[in-house]
């Protein structure tokens, strides 16, 4: 406090970019944790050992373990779009099958976590489930850039789409269903295709 | 107690169908309620009021409210098998758009209770998923009756199809997307047909 009052006007940019770049790591390191363990497999006293801080201070960045596992979900989704928007050149169905081929990639190297998310009551948490719907949203505006989706009817096929590699990924991820992630891929171009066309068709 | 020991063999049968019936009854009540309402939304006292019996006694026929909702979803989950399995003649594909048709005049009859069972945080619990899971399966099972569905990829194929029907309806049902049922009903169908072509090609 006596340093603060010295110093009154450097110190507060200097003591949130402390603060941000604390939550920062704190977020990188929930990432990580929870990339390969479900919500309520980590517990508060484990994530401040892991990170070498007390409660206290965890409880100081991230008010309660939803908020953090919320600030976790959001940067999780932030990583999925950057991964799944890397191929921005070439033709729109080239650079769908990229992003699908990113998709599975990312979703099997963190299959616990997407499988948690999905599935878990956290997962119906209706701030969660936000971020999960912007995300979901985001991503399908992001795949199908250039392909012609004109139709009322069109938006409906894209959201029934996005369920469709949804339940697939996770009974794939669940190992319940073996197939290759270029199979299963193509398998996606197909639907989209089809439901694009029938939707709008039937507009 | 008295009574129970002069009649030692005849009273437990009897008892018994009281105790079924009184379940029976208490489960139609159940689905009345939760057909509108959220399972949250609902309590326990409220549940007990409605019945005309004491919170004990309701506990006593089903120790938690967890319980009572199971045997509720699964009431739910064998009203809709029965009426989308209502069209056991005919061809496979007007079975197939039959059991639509009802699939989709049943679920929109029980708007809140659907959303809630697959979006809430109870669908997330074991017992209420595999309920939710077998229901799945069983009502695809009944809708493809008759379609050819070889290959090993298929069965992904019509897991993923599920997931579109689910997420289309559930859009649906939020009245977020206007659709005339018979135009979903459909691009259901279309999208069945190619995936399971497809899923089949890749196989």
């Amino acid at each position: 406090m006596a340093a603060r009052r010295s110093a009154p006007r450097a110190e507060p940019a200097r003591l949130r970019l402390d603060v941000d770049e604390r939550r920062r790591r704190l977020v990188a390191l929930g990432l990580d944790l929870f990339s390969s363990r479900a919500y309520d497999d980590v517990s508060i006293d484990e994530l401040a050992e892991a990170a070498g801080i007390s409660k206290g201070l965890l409880y100081h960045y991230f008010p309660t373990k939803k908020d953090f596992y919320v600030a976790i979900v959001r940067a999780a989704a932030e990583q999925l779009l950057e991964r799944t928007g890397r191929a921005t050149a070439g033709e729109p169905m080239a650079r769908l099958r990229a992003g699908l081929d990113e998709y599975l990639h990312h979703v099997g190297a963190h299959r616990r976590a997407y499988t948690a998310l999905l599935r878990s009551g956290v997962g119906s948490d209706a701030e969660v489930a936000g971020v999960v719907d912007e995300t979901r949203a985001a991503l399908c505006a992001r795949l199908v850039e250039g392909i012609p989706t004109r139709g009322a009817l069109v938006p409906v096929a894209l959201r029934g789409w996005i369920g469709f590699v949804e339940a697939t990924t996770l009974e794939w991820l669940d190992g319940r269903r073996e197939a290759a992630p270029d199979v299963l891929r193509e398998l996606f171009v197909d639907v989209l295709v089809c439901a694009i066309e029938s939707a709008a068709r039937r507009s």
